[in-house]
């Protein structure tokens, strides 16, 4: 990586105010080597525009080197614009046309940070997980439909659909980061009701495991994993689940380490054939959005993982440690967006 | 109500043993009341006969007057028994066969329950909400397939099926509660990406919003609900939702209230053409079977939920209060099986 380019979609609300700073630490940790390219998308450009993503900008995005995103999407009981249209046509679209597999969702306690568990459940113990979400498959594929739509006799259906090529790369990434970390990966699922592709998800975890004599795993019903996650969320090492169940699982994880505002994540194309994309847990908070008070640390987080993935771990640990450190030294203090920023960008430069 | 029959289902692991409190409380709160008929079904009897829910013993359970079921389901890493062949065959086989449409969860903090959550969230706040489930579509159709079973190239589906008459139901149902409770009504779903159910939910939630003025609605996607849940439970008062984010949400929700050894919950056929079920939300726990150490509350409480559904709520509301004081009491202190029955049975006599 001598010079890299990346394509920012700041996106809607919060969004861009968040990627802002994100790209201040980014070029903070490492000048001179990002060449960055805004794309205006989100709600605004489909107000205007009546576009959402263009072939042209899709075609574009391809031969970027990583994706930098804030968030996109309209408040949900917006009436301008329809419900779920940007989250489809912009995130879900770019996560399905460049194959992002593995939705990595790290989720850290650090010290200092306020938790909304009871003390005696996390003290002196280390709160540090990664939640391996499948990003191409199960509910999240637009497959379902709907007939006599809008009368008493409405029937619509929503269609999870498992490959095993899609479960079996995803599980195997996941394997492969227990070895890496502290050796246990929990499936989360809930194969007693999903049969099929519970059947499906069991087998390749099972299979896969064979090859990973050195990792422990377990299994728990998502419905379970509710209670582990805020009884004991320290049991926790990497955790591989489908599309939905991670959507559900990682904003529980977030919100028990801290907070959305701290958790950032990974979409990544398992090949590099496409651009792997970054970006915070969070939506686009449209009712906090333009105060200058969102909370900028999971997009800043994100381009660590972005640094990772790029190939400078060491950039990587550079940006981690000086979140932890802003974090330890606010000590629960609101402060606003940029200063967030600027605080984090003067650690790492 | 001068004499009632209830169908007696133990079920699997402790379920035998919560639910022999159960019925305890029962007769002491309406002595010569019930009529109680045992039914020998679950793990155990699989193992035995083949059979886990004979058609003649479906027959039979349709003229009773309710049924208390303890839990049902093997270990999930049994190898004895084919996973979720029980929790389909018995339990779920009795909610859609009894077409238990109103899958009723309550969700109470008592004073003096240790709650995982930091005590400033909670203290001074009332946390007493129920929450609406699905009992009879979505994805617990088991309305799925796969096909390359075990190959490679497997493909495994499962379907979310939802019909207006289904979700009207239990909407209008949930309005009816909020109405009769704190007037405010929540809906969950994750209509940006189940965009065909989710337009269903809206459609129903919306038209039927405009009959109870008098109730005040919101909407949360659930990956949201999740964060809602633990930083601030206190915001509920009825939450609608569809079957498997109600299971989901449920287990968060009895957590965060105290454990799943205190949640109750109905299975309600809204005709009054079927038997209703009463159980608590807990499963059949194995690990802990046989040792005398479950917790019979949410069983006992159960008994409340089928006593107001047999129109005896004054009978329920003193279930209720000796669970409260029993709670307040034990102080967090752990009481064996028995003993907590016992205690409760003394109170309501
Ligand atoms: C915005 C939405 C489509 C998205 C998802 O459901 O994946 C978000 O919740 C997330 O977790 O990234
Ligand atoms: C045992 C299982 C099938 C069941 C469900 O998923 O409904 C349970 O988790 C519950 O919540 O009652």
């Amino acid at each position: 990586m001598t010079s890299a380019k990346i394509a920012v979609i700041g996106g809607d609300g919060i969004g861009p105010e968040v990627t802002a700073e994100a790209i201040k630490v980014l070029t903070a940790v490492a000048p001179d080597t990002f060449e960055f390219v805004d794309y205006d998308l989100g709600a605004e450009r489909w107000l205007r525009t009546g576009e959402v993503l263009p072939d042209s900008v899709l075609e574009e995005l391809k031969h970027v080197d990583a994706i930098a995103l804030g968030a996109v999407g309209a408040a949900p009981g917006s009436k301008a614009i329809p419900s779920g249209l940007l989250e489809r046509g912009l995130l879900l679209k770019l996560r399905f046309a460049f194959d992002h597999a593995i939705n990595l969702r790290p989720s850290i306690l650090y010290p200092g940070v306020p938790t909304p568990l009871a003390p005696g459940l996390v003290e002196g113990r280390t709160v540090d997980f990664v939640v391996v979400r499948e990003g191409t498959e199960g509910l999240y594929c637009g497959n379902g439909g709907a007939v006599r739509v809008g009368t008493a006799q409405e029937l619509a259906t929503e269609v999870s659909v498992n490959t095993y090529f899609g479960v079996e790369r995803v599980v195997r990434d996941a394997f492969r980061r227990a070895q890496a970390r502290r050796g246990k990966l929990t499936l989360l699922h809930k194969h007693n009701v999903l049969v099929n592709a519970g059947r499906l998800w069991n087998r390749a975890f099972t299979e896969i495991a064979a090859e990973f004599p050195d990792v422990t795993t377990n299994y728990l019903h998502i419905d379970a994993a509710m209670i582990a996650m805020v009884v004991d969320p320290s049991q926790f090492d990497v955790i591989v689940t489908d599309n939905l169940f991670g959507d559900i699982v990682t904003d529980l994880a977030a919100a028990v380490t801290g907070g959305i505002g701290l958790a950032a994540s990974a979409n990544i194309n398992p090949t590099g054939e496409y651009p792997s994309m970054f970006e915070p847990v969070h939506g686009s908070a449209p009712d906090i959005a333009g105060k200058g008070i969102a909370d900028p640390t999971a997009a800043i987080s994100s381009m660590a993982l972005l640094l990772d993935h790029l190939g400078r771990p060491e950039l990587a640990r550079r940006i981690d440690e000086a979140v932890s450190a802003d974090i330890a030294e606010r000590g629960g203090e609101k402060l606003g967006t940029t200063q967030i920023g600027d605080r984090i960008a003067a650690r790492v430069a």
